[in-house]
């Protein structure tokens, strides 16, 4: 079918573009997988496993790791509908030389031999990125990271900063930050010089960006408390600052690690408006959760200056919402305001089959809404994605 | 077109699959209708009728019965481009000989006199059954349900609690209540031994499941009422928890019987953490009323293993919604963990039309989303038609 | 494709029903456009290129109105990608004889001359009517227009009522009220009194409805307020009531005249249920701001006999929110209980491009939907876009 080579083109030629991705969890000592366990110890394995029937004691420390894929992998046709199952599969085929139809517990030790085989290979990193044709991976750092020993051209250090906004009264955490800034933290203006030492810290490293993830309930208001303090300094440092809003912490207490976390569909962007009203200076990078917060977060950056759309989250991060969601953005917000993928990996294997779905949605979007009625060439619509995959990113967090 | 003919092979073999209708409001005594007043009796043609200008007088049981579907087909026009309107007119193609391309006033007497002949011959029942396809219907019964005179393996039994829930309150709810456990409800401890007694009778009589709809702001608290003592009955009972969330009863107060109830989009399944953590062992099927409840369906029945998604319930039941839910479902949840449909019917003649509907719509998601990007072959697609429609509701009602 | 060239038969066959546009704020003293700013003063024009990056100096009424347009269309290539670009190039390209690709700001001086010649004939007005196939369109009047001046058979009142219901405790909004109707407002009765007169100088002069927009969290109530009273007024005149509901005003606000306002999701039409319950004889009109709240309208309208679905408002006025929207409608809602469309224009010239982009939509949908699975012929699909286009407007609001 005509539509079906074009969507091919369109999605051969967004492939071609070098990517910058701009929100991923990789540990910049260790980026790439070394062994299958690596792979399939990503939350979504385990937690759909779980979710299926599998009980956690494969998951402790102390289990064989290869056991533990093979009992995975068992539990894994309960669930081979998903579209974490496809990343998987296309790790394997690109990366592992699997070359079956499905993947099955009788897979088990043939990946795990290709993988720890070929992981060990010297130049394994630099191939993956190479691959998937990913140029650098922003980092999501605890405040108190040394940020050194790594490039930082390549992996771009990030302030998170939610144990700074939500921990602050356990004693952990501020013994933490007084050893990182020599600060003892007792009242607003320790707590804003602390601060201060942490930007001053991270953008001399490269850093790019201050981070959080929010509670659906969260309400930012002016006044001497961490969140304000952040995006004070956002300002100061002309750092944009990446609001993940809408996801409550610890929902399924007995679920796995980083399993356990769910949304509130009963949240809005008005919440923030105080907030973008008093930071016109800082660009605000929101990710939401929910089709629903998504048309909120389409007229939110369509109005507000500061706002921009980033990326597609966690729980929307399937090919039906990112679709709903992508159409919504492409046709209402500005293309500069618009930041389109992230990763969100823990591992460098994951950035190709994650963002390979993102681009198969989008030359469909942008075959279907533009190239087909007529509204953009075929070249012109290649450009758009090049604005929302990499010019933007480039812009956004000055790189 | 090439699309087309895919869907119409994979409609096929869906059809094939023989049925177990989770959940329906059959009177087991009396399960096909007898006239065309049992057909467009059923409330969504009465409401519609009234919403599009009918009074209500012919509504009146000493309405002459013939003259009331008159009326009512005389203002079908005004809604014969909603997908009810496509179930009467496949009902009477199918199952009353009418070969007509829309249905008007001016077919009462024809499409009468023939539902009157065919509907009195012996075999209607079960011939009703057989062209639908459908083996086990699973039935909505009030606690005090004798539970006789009926194949109960045919038709399911199921507890359905909202009186208990709901209405214990009301003397005659408790006289019912006394009547059928022979205990005077008087504390928590009384209520408790009531329940009891009704699971007792229920699952020696067949049950097969626990039933509620719950207002959109309910909100479970562990406790000593009723609620909480139902979840835990059904843990000992070892029986799946039917929970039908979202709707406010009588917002229309005017309305026709069973036409009254509306929701309220603000609701949020993080109402029912506390329940999911506190009965791992309970299946929990969920049915929500809007695709941004469904959004979160999708993600606890994704996170939770004791929550599953249950089929497409009343104001989400119209394709354009189960399109947009049943592919989100299809991409993020275990297959093994949706129950793809149930009628929700009064009449077992509506079991072919509305199964259909849902059918097509699977179909055709199937051939986009899995079939047509090489992620299933046809067979494949078949097969996780068959999980959704037949083997999920046979292992997790334990049937 | 056979598809495709069905879509376009359907949409040529829909462009020659003549429309009547049952909602703008055009100003019947000046209809049409006269000059190029009068089209990119359009607040979707001055928001996005505000949003986009442009300050708002340019904005000022001491500005140059050449530059002011140079300066827009230079921030135009930042959001050309949006369906409000594409209004303004089907403009450029109908009206104002431009034929190139993309417009940019280099085309400033060719479309501002062109603009200021053809605006200037005589027979503008009519001309840009006639292309439009527009008959009549509704205004938005103050409840002190005097109405005269011009033709209410062709600009067809409507009496807004934000200022009484919001804004009555303001002192210059009591003396205008005053002015108007001899009476001061003091108390509940005088209100009244005067309510009533503004009901009588309107109906004289051809109002076909009321309106008002409401912020998300109001909640009418029964008593001796503005609100109620008008709602009174309704029923008593016959007058349907337009309720435009979920804007909150002044969200940004710094931003431009008319791009300050936003909604906030958490609403729910449950709120409006009492109203909708004491007043069978009123038709509501409903406009709402986002999917989730037309899923509730669907179904409220499904059920409640005096609540319509009225066009698809500014928020939601994008190509993947009015197909979402209006599927859902059509396969749910009574055909004759929808108001397919209205334009919010404020200059006659944006009805063609904004009416042509819900009648590409609608094209799509009747096809897929409808005519493609054989429920309708193209022949009844037409007219059933007739009935939401034409008919309903005439019905409705007694025309």
């Amino acid at each position: 079918m005509q539509s079906d080579s074009l969507v091919r083109e369109l999605f051969a030629e967004i492939c071609r573009i070098p990517l910058i991705d701009p929100h991923s969890h990789i540990n910049p000592h260790r980026p790439a997988s070394r062994t299958l366990d690596d792979i399939l110890g990503y939350h979504y394995y385990t937690e759909l496993a779980h979710s299926a029937g599998m009980d956690q004691r494969p998951l402790a420390a102390d289990f064989d790791p290869r056991q533990r894929i093979r009992t995975i992998l068992a539990h894994m046709e309960r669930f081979d509908n998903t579209a974490q199952y496809g990343w998987f599969l296309e790790i394997a085929r690109t990366f592992l030389g699997f070359s079956g139809e499905r993947i099955t517990a009788a897979d088990t030790d043939t990946l795990w031999d290709a993988a720890e085989r070929l992981m060990a290979q010297p130049n394994w990193e630099d191939e993956v990125l190479r691959r998937s044709n990913i140029e650098k991976v922003f980092l999501t750092n605890d405040f108190d990271d040394p940020l050194e020993g790594f490039d930082t051209t390549r992996y771009v250090p990030c302030l998170r900063t939610d144990d700074l906004v939500f921990h602050l009264d356990k004693p952990e955490v501020r013994q933490r930050l007084a050893k990182t800034t020599g600060i003892e933290v007792g009242d607003a203006a320790s707590l804003r010089r602390a601060i201060g030492k942490l930007f001053e810290h991270f953008t001399r490293h490269g850093a790019k960006a201050c981070a959080i993830s929010l509670p659906p309930d969260f309400m930012p208001r002016p006044g001497p408390e961490a969140f304000w303090m952040l995006a004070e300094y956002c300002r100061d440092f002309q750092l944009p600052f990446d609001l993940m809003i809408g996801v409550h912490r610890r929902v399924y207490r007995h679920g796995v690690y980083q399993g356990q976390d769910l949304f509130d569909q009963r949240t809005s962007l008005l919440q923030y408006a105080e907030l973008f009203n008093a930071f016109p200076e800082v660009t605000f990078c929101v990710s939401v959760l929910s089709s629903g917060q998504n048309q909120e977060l389409v007229s939110y950056s369509w109005i507000f200056p500061n706002v921009v759309t980033h990326g597609h989250w966690w729980y929307s991060n399937i090919p039906a919402y990112i679709e709903t969601d992508l159409r919504a953005r492409l046709q209402a917000v500005p293309k500069t305001k618009q930041i389109g993928y992230y990763s969100d990996m823990y591992k460098l294997e994951f950035g190709l089959p994650k963002f390979n779905m993102y681009r198969r949605v989008l030359a469909r979007v942008l075959a279907d809404d533009f190239v087909h009625p007529g509204i953009l060439s075929e070249t012109g619509a290649v450009q758009l994605a090049r604005c929302l995959l990499r010019d933007n990113v480039e812009r956004i967090f000055r790189i």
